[in-house]
């Protein structure tokens, strides 16, 4: 009776949708080639504890690589009804060289076998995003020594509030993600001991090694407790969460991006291969590429909260609820990788456009502090009184509508009689930049000093 | 006459709510004594640079050495008006020592000093945290010890797989706690440079020496770019986020204690201070501290996905988002030092119940892997033909009603002849058990070499 | 040069990427039924309107049901350069009927289009859920009157307190499920307006219709604001809650269900086809599917914030962020479709085990507040000291390890002389239920009519 | 031992972090007002039903309204060893009117009694949002009656598309927030029933009258299940969810004026009083309310994902982990509070700068999409011909650089020959807007339409 309720009502059969739950072959099966990685050298150490005979171990061993290129050929059938990747491979090994194929899976269980796997995966990924990250931080570089004097106004709350250069805007990001790239590499640390070998959950009575496992598949060593390596995903959390920090660190750079691209900014043009425009209306040029990394931090934030969400309250050891963790983190990673190499397309391919940036640097008093700052260091002011005479000189410029590098020397003694005429100077968006000598500040020499550095480490 | 429809709708004005909104002092007047830190090594700096003097350098000095204790001494009011810390602390300085208060805002803003404040905060209460988690391993090693032989059931999927031991168990959260203490220390390198001296976002024209402020301050070196010196906050995310991988942790043993705990369950008993009752039903102990800390991992990770929010799309430099980014890590913070707190002693205080824990690890045919690897090692199967002698062995049993301890030899070679009588020794538990002997395996002679090594280092 | 970089370090060439990424078919075609309707009311309505011919209007009409066949008989080919589902439509409809369908395209947009069809879809997908909530509300009415006496704890705190009945606790999931479907219902006042005809954002000069071809799609009326119609997405974010909300209630019933079917608990069983076991240990009835339902949380949290993340600090109208709207949306409701109709398999098909469950609703002393409650009643007293005396009786029963069922009227006396023989009617687990008349209790008559009430609603 | 390991560690005392954890006064004591109505409809119930007299009652409603005077005059001492508001009261309670305030707890717990005072103190608030907003739905049409006619350019991807006016613009929010405040109302359907008599979970055996008391207190009428009553908080999740929603709309109106005082746009300039400046650089406006609103979507999304978080997985009924539910709440109402409010004043005080937003509406091609409906109307084109046309005509403005209401007649034949003098009209923006007549089109007649509407609704 419940079947025909089913039948009327549900487009899927419940079966189908079982049998869907339990398939994790549609997203794992890109965890292959570790999984082979992982059962050779556990082959290889069976046979190195007399487990398994030297000859056993070559006919699995080969068996395991044909399989190998069978994948990487394409050739390869992934089968749902197998379910995982870890049978799928195992069916196969076994039509290739017989029922000794039943061996592979002695003294392991799946639950080590695919925490090893992921953490495999996860090695190679983030070395992989790593080489990713110094790409942008080489690319920015260079942008910023083709900008290093292009004058830009400096924001705060968006309001310009001082004269910065693009080249020294666009290091800010070096070091950002310079951080994001270290959170990564420490995070490998983490990752660096092999669960293989803790078998269901409570270890094995065979006389493993399981440092000699560890060893083979360029793991420090292996982890210490057995239920510990097969129920803890603390590991993906750290790479969810720094994939995370990233993005978010990506998503302010676009929307920086999106802001000088457009009419009102016009700090810089992108090319016609990055963005989308209107043959209509040829003005408009869409920065779709940018507005796609900035909408897809959302896709990242869910995910790190998808898996903090499956693992709250979660006792040990192994649960159903862990198969998500594959997919989620393939996901980030994937999404990740994309936006990094857009971005890093649309770094080495946008040209400023240096006549409005400068024009913009100049709007407002941007230099009114560098005058206080003056006053301090030459008519010796605190920097109270400093700051009130300087109120009174941009007051005065406001109110004849002229910039303060339109006053003259006898305007500006009006209200600071003893000023000199080196105070005029001052009012250089240039001279402004200079002067910022201390480290890390926006000054030319700072600036391609800075990149200089960088040009070594990111070669 | 928009006043007119305000003093009718809203019962607090909207004056007062732009006043609360630029008032920080309600929660940054946590970070006085890092300010205060970050004052004093700044004028010191200036003193060296030559900016000040020497004596106006002392008088600053013991001004706000004053200003310390009056806070610590509890004796300092904190002023709405004066919006934040800085101010606060500013304003009373002048009372104190006069005008040349004013030169300690020489040469920086409350951007890079803010961005200090929070840095110190952080680098200190990282410390603390690390510390309270070497506590928890302490006591989770100590209880360790004391259960290295109560045998428990395993679990997998919440069903009874392996007999392990609660020492086994336990243990396996010391490794757990200790990836989480490893990211709290590595984050400590992010934290370990000084954004003091980047000024409001450009840097200074101050002859200043950030490298000798910085060394004052105990950071490593001076941030090299001064935009990012006070626009990122990707240090908060990185603490945010390990604080949320933790507590993921805690709400996983949090919820293993409450089911420990229930009739149902019975391992272990709670002492009647960390529980809450009802005289009315005094079987009743109810684990409140437990799941308080279990839903604190929902206020944890809101705070973390709050901060990501903030940051998603902000432009550089500062912006007023930012202002929530203190009350947002304090919260954390707080929290979790409770939560650990709390943990460590429940843990320290637990009782088990070594009886009802061996009970239910028998239940079931918990050893029936056992002898399937028995039956690889001495009767020369493989492992595929051992599992199906298993299964007829576990078939039989279960028809009789009997545990696979309580069958005799005659019964387990109806199944399979060959059998010899040493076979009946794979059905104990505590040979089970020993058998483990895997590197991290549940044996009890694994257990006590990894308290005895855990306890060198958490001493 | 830049193409050189890229060569080495990336899998994927850029162009490729940016391809990928403005090529959103592979989830959109999903949208195709919808698209096709929209596409016809809009002809219709310009036909009415005049701006086509009644013969044009046929000719494109003709030539939609035509691609729409094809698609329902699966013989349509989606192509990726043609990038969505909208222009893969117009394109083969342009291949049917010749170059009259680009008149389809007259006074309307890409953006208006887009969010009718998604609205379209939501309507659809939401009045399917509601259905199969009903189904589960059905189920669960029908296995609480198999066991709407079937005695089982009532916990706080996972801690047995009163005596309740299976029954009872599944009705009070028909509760919460009906709150979760009212929302979903209210939710369609939200959709019931048509964005089509606000073109790109401004609205359109040609004479539309809007209200006519609102009619013909089933809308009440068209959007008031054509900005608003292009750009808002809050109805995406309302579903999406909505399905977040419902999923923290399937949960929630997971994890109970989860517990009961434990060694430990062993309140129900689930049949083999809805667990997954392992033939060498038969006892091990791992409730995959559950834990699956319940792990699905994650996703289902995670798609929710990731959509407010698009969303935050967008401004008006249309970007590409959105793009990742269809994708999100439809992962919730896929997921949210499996774990219900996995739900029903199980409530349909658990059996309890209600010796089990009986045995543990008389541990400890459940009863004591109906003996407090007994006194007041009876025995005029008021609630505090009717409190303190049974408190002392329960007392007395513990140390001589005794149930209050299993107390002498002589026991009782000890404590309170005037106690009669009716009080011991109080300890009977039966009575108490049956005492628990109030609206909405527990007693067995209140949950017969409850159902009965249910029956005549969900049949 | 653990003691003294605790005194060098921890700067709080465990015992009173157990304190703490338990002691919920410290917010809930926002629930007074909701509790003394909750106790006095209870009570009056009770004598109703006869469990006690008239006389009780009479005692102990007078009793309780003293102590509401007494919170209400700020008089009442709140103490954290009582814990929680309940005990406060009922302790204060006992203090006037003796022993007899014992009775007030009878048929109830504490556990159906905060769950109704948090229906009634969302019930409360939510109505409170609810006129709130019609506030801002009231000042943005009045500011767009003011601005009905203000030109400015419409975009789409941040990038110029077609001519709109700010009064259509403001418009789209009044929409917007027509839906968030629909969502409001439409869940005080789910609040709508009383929880009041389900005592702790299994209901009573007092002959309460629920429909009495919960009519007494407004509800429409009584819960029908008592452990749902106590268990479920999915009503706190819609209104997490609610204020979500709402905050995203508030963050991209606040984005967008974020935008509109930036120098680049100008679009609008804010008064002084809405932010905060520099004396230095008067230029300088900071847009700190908005920031502030920005920022704070934040801490909204970051209390929606914590309850989620806290009742995934969750079994029935009561547990600790709730007890965070009503700080989250009161803190997302209260951010949502002051937001629209502050919001609400900076709608009423902004000031458009119109011939900025006019002189950027005119920038590139934005009528050009205006010349191709115009072919199709009045050249007998297909839709695509006119395109094609069109693009050729941008084409020759471009190489010149001349807009297109700079091109004589003579240049528009060069492309087309059969155009005539009036095609000349299409190249008007204020021609374009008003050729937007589709219903919730852009037409200055249409805005004020929709206006005059608005006004009659929000009066």
């Amino acid at each position: 009776m419940t079947n025909k309720m089913w039948g009327g009502r549900f487009s899927k059969a419940t079966n189908e949708l079982l049998e869907d739950l339990n398939a994790s072959i549609k997203y794992d099966y890109r965890l292959a080639k570790y999984d082979i990685e992982v059962s050779i050298a556990h082959v290889m150490m069976l046979a190195k504890s007399g487990v398994i005979s030297k000859e056993e171990c070559q006919l699995i061993v080969n068996g395991l690589k044909k399989v190998q290129k069978e994948i990487s050929d394409g050739k390869f059938e992934f089968k749902k009804k197998l379910e995982d990747i870890h049978m799928n491979i195992e069916s196969r090994l076994t039509e290739i060289i017989g029922p000794i194929a039943g061996k592979l899976h002695t003294a392991r269980s799946r639950n080590d076998q695919v925490a090893t796997d992921i953490r495999l995966f996860l090695i190679d990924k983030i070395n992989g995003l790593v080489e990713l990250i110094e790409e942008n931080q080489k690319t920015l570089s260079q942008q910023a020594l083709d900008n290093f004097d292009a004058i830009m106004p400096g924001y705060t709350h968006l309001q310009i509030a001082q004269p910065i250069t693009l080249g020294h805007h666009l290091l800010s990001y070096v070091e950002l993600f310079n951080r994001d790239k270290l959170r990564l590499t420490d995070s490998l640390k983490r990752l660096d001991e092999s669960p293989l070998g803790a078998a269901a959950m409570a270890g094995t009575s065979y006389p493993v090694d399981r440092e000699y496992s560890a060893k083979l598949l360029g793991f420090n060593k292996p982890m210490s407790n057995s239920i510990d390596a097969v129920s803890s995903r603390d590991m993906l959390l750290e790479t969810l969460s720094n994939i995370a920090i990233l993005s978010v660190n990506l998503s302010r750079l676009a929307e920086e991006i999106i802001l000088w691209v457009s009419t009102e900014f016009n700090f810089i043009s992108l090319p016609d291969s990055l963005t989308t425009g209107s043959s209509i209306m040829p003005q408009k040029k869409n920065p779709d590429p940018l507005e796609f990394l900035r909408g897809k931090t959302g896709s990242i934030f869910g995910n790190l909260f998808s898996m903090l969400t499956i693992l709250k309250g979660l006792p040990l050891s192994y649960f159903k609820d862990l198969q998500d963790d594959k997919e989620i983190v393939f996901r980030s990673y994937d999404t990740l990788y994309s936006c990094i190499s857009i971005l890093d397309e649309i770094l080495n391919n946008f040209k400023p456009n240096k006549n409005k940036m400068l024009s913009l640097a100049n709007k407002g008093f941007v230099t009114a502090t560098d005058l206080a700052d003056y006053l301090v260091k030459n008519n010796n002011k605190t920097f109270r009184e400093a700051y009130q005479i300087t109120a009174q000189i941009v007051n005065y410029a406001e109110r004849r509508k002229l910039k303060l590098d339109e006053l003259k020397l006898n305007d500006l003694k009006k209200v600071e009689p003893k000023l000199k005429s080196n105070v005029l100077n001052i009012f250089n968006l240039k001279n402004s930049i200079k002067s910022k000598k201390s480290f890390g500040g926006t000054s030319f020499n700072n600036v391609k000093k800075m990149i200089t550095k960088y040009k070594k480490i990111y070669k």
